[in-house]
């Protein structure tokens, strides 16, 4: 890959404040300014700080006492010319992953806390090489995972909260979602000037549901490109080559596939000329659902429509 | 196809009855007799009881006062030698679609209801040709959509319950799982002697999550073999020749995915040797899941894993 | 209190039967045959089959392996007259409390699991006397507790299933509702022939949401008097002195909460001449609900309204 | 009552700001301080914005576009020597309401929502005279319902998140309990330097859930007095002559109530010297709890237990 994009860093970890970085927020002054159009690489923290490396896991960190607040963004990113009632596009354009990743059981945490029988914690450091995760399981096996990079957490400011980045919501945020991957293009509705948009908490690879409540968490480099579209959106939408696709997130679960079906529908009917009840109809047969994740503050499902049946 | 298998005819609809044909039950006299390794086809009902066809549609039918109950099953079918404990193989060697099926938005059903503003009832007829359902939109498209025949409601008697067709749960019964498909293999806890199997409601194709509330409902003809096991299982199972996976049903949504995830890490720890918490930590990263459906009175998640990770 | 009722036992343990006592179904045969306007007595299991006594804890029965189906209901009993469409009214008249009463914790089991770290069985016994339980903490304190007694398990057959007798429902079943106590109506929908009446579980005490699992669980000779009328309802209604009063089961919780509050809104409009949207908001300003339990297969909400304002 | 307390106005409402009074947040300069000891007298906005009267409801505020965000609160108030860590002990003197309130079923909102067919919006006025709340029915009937003042909204800062007043949580917030009365002490944890204390939303009633979404909601006078404690704790608790009682908001429901009786326990065996699982099986014989609202983003119950038992 050539850069020519703008490259944007991270903080030093020291620079990192709960305050700033953990929230999407229109309160913390913007670190950037962006043009629409323009390309830029920038630089994201890991879902743990930027803590874990081979020499030292999460669980390590932890115990030393390392670990601030989780799931940093590098943000706010103003984007010149976005106001309230826009919709900001992102093209992922690249996701650059690091040698390795990591992987934690943390106490309190996970889908199945307090269903199974064990639940200490427990962090494994996984290499990544020739787009292949390498897992060694417990039992001696040796497991290559096809790497599908992407963002777990990206967003926007709310228009006047300061939403904790752990959590997903209309806003985007931690959707956790593996179809914000490369060659897709996100759609974020802005809700102030600039957006204030933020990034970070890649995933070399997730399975659905992100069932221990981590994935193989990632310190990467992101290129992105940014446009504005004057129409508004209630919620995230991704589209690729193949699939339009709405993220939603509630809880309980059912809701969010409730949400995301809803807006899946509102795009048939506005963009493609359904009616109403007939999307519905061809939906229950036609639509693929995905459980981005059942572990955050909200569960987040997307669902899903080949593009071949819109013409 | 060739049918060498013994054929197992559904009643004549005026024979239906909700008593025995609605619930998998252990009360109801057995239809026939099935030796381990034998091979039959059985005729099912659609799931409005055989009363839609191109020139009535269930629509029509509720309106003429013709529906009985719902999601009619063939059976009680009598496996020889199966015991409470064994598990009950059944491979599903073909089904046979025939020219049409039904769609139907039904008032106070749907997993839309309360959340679109229109929820008339409506139906619709879909011609399969060609392993294809054409699907004629409201707004003047034509779309082919492929079929992916599979069994939407199979399953064997609970211990003492008579449970309604309508619902599924650990014996089975409506999981509208399109993983139930030809090439499929499906497993179920026997509960009493002769597992008291029955099935229904096969699907031409269904979308996840089945959101409407129905998918492509045909009558057709099964092809099965069944074989026993004598381990003892706690929730259905499917393989493929690709996936293992586990369907579990509950509500909220996220507890059937927790339960049906807990039944992989289990079955990954009997049988292929994994870590309990390795097991989980795994699946984080590789597991894929479905949505079955959100619309019955439990509802449905499958967990699945890629056999190539299992050695 | 004089007894003048007829009297029906339980059965000797010996006989119970988890098919015909661990169900409400309309497959058993009646054990009784009861005259609209006739007054009865009828003992009752404990839920736990009536194994637990001063000698011999629950947990101590279990460990011996003498316990079989849980929650056995007295029953059926066919209420000469009833019919389809009829509902049925049951005035309790007396709850006779045996000597002690027994509460478990049962792993697995009760509204906690999973999220305090505890979870060992447990088994305690509890005396009664003058209306009091007397509660002997672990930490040394002894505790009078006023009685409350009520049917913890009361319902009628559905129309074809045979459902547990651990599940509440439309049609009664394991409400586990502190109201439906001496001095109150209970209505019940009539799904077959004769009703197919029956009762257990009775509860010394019992607090809100029942989160352990269990209450004081005992034996109990329980004095009612039925009679019919010839409107239907949906779901099982109480009738004190002071109270109009719906009980809904479904999960998750609010869905249960959503179903009482929206039948109590059903009887204002049909008995009491309230326009709908106005009774909604009324209710908004003066009803009570009570979570009755969270523990069983389904959670059961009680919404109220204080006869006071209905005339 | 005679207030001898120091009086904090609320603002005009052309200086109420969506960022500064509808959230909970540590960015806004607080409004006043406060010493621990000290008894203040605030000014509250109704949940409306304060555009509620006799001469205009809030759906003709609606038709007229005059509604800016809801459910603003006073505040934020720094508390002298708080820091986090503390608990924040609010001691609820009085209540003064004024003489009407206003109750709206608002389309997209209530418990109900998708569950009646009706849902146009409504707003009714209700007078306020000796302490009853005068009802209008639409049927022709006056009802007199017994006022119980409390405050709707009233929580501290988040330690860096900016929380929509319109949602409950650990910091307080929209917990709609009828148990924040006159005459009971409040508990909040302290999260950051002064607690940034605010309060709005007071209601004259409230049924259980409120379930249309608003009870009589009004501006008041609300006088306090607030003192510290050097314990921690993680959810709002309160305490009156009568009962100790948490508060826990979270979807589902069920998961509210949950949370509500784990703090309950937590509180027994850290105060009271109970051993954990005999508080789980106690709470199962004698705990009360209440549905308080089941209408905002999270859900809210409170768990309750008798003082008496607490000797």
């Amino acid at each position: 890959m050539i850069k020519l994009a703008r490259k944007i860093s991270r903080k030093p970890r020291a620079k990192l404040s709960p305050r700033d970085n953990s929230t999407l927020n229109p309160y913390t002054e913007p670190i950037e300014i962006i043009k629409p159009g323009e390309t830029v690489t920038i630089s994201t923290w890991d879902a743990f700080g930027g803590v874990v490396s081979p020499k030292q896991t999460f669980q390590e960190a932890v115990e030393k006492g390392l670990t601030g607040a989780l799931n940093q963004v590098t943000g706010p990113i103003y984007i010149e010319g976005a106001k309230p009632g826009d919709t900001l596009v992102v093209e992922i354009i690249d996701i650059d992953l690091p040698e390795y990743g990591g992987t934690s059981i943390i106490p309190g945490f996970g889908a199945l806390e307090g269903w199974l029988n064990l639940m200490k914690p427990k962090t494994k450091i996984s290499y990544i090489e020739n787009d292949k995760v390498i897992y060694r399981t417990d039992h001696g096996q040796v497991i290559e995972i096809d790497t599908n990079p992407f963002i777990g957490t990206i967003g926007v400011s709310p228009s006047y909260e300061a939403i904790q980045t752990l959590a997903p919501g209309p806003h985007g945020g931690n959707m956790d979602c593996p179809d914000i991957r490369i060659g897709s293009k996100l759609y974020l509705p802005v809700n102030v000037d600039g957006a204030l948009f933020g990034l970070g908490d890649v995933h070399a690879v997730q399975g659905d549901g992100e069932i221990c409540g981590t994935a193989v968490e990632v310190s990467a480099d992101v290129t992105l490109r940014f446009s504005l579209q004057d129409n508004a959106i209630d919620w995230p939408r991704v589209e690729s080559d193949k699939m339009i696709m709405t993220i939603c997130s509630a809880r309980p679960l059912e809701d969010a596939a409730r949400l995301a079906y809803r807006e899946l529908i509102n795009w048939m009917v506005e963009e493609y000329g359904w009616v109403r009840d007939d999307a519905y109809m061809f939906l229950s047969l036609a639509a693929k659902a995905r459980i981005s994740q059942i572990v955050d503050p909200l569960y987040t499902v997307v669902a899903k429509l080949d593009k071949k049946y819109l013409e």
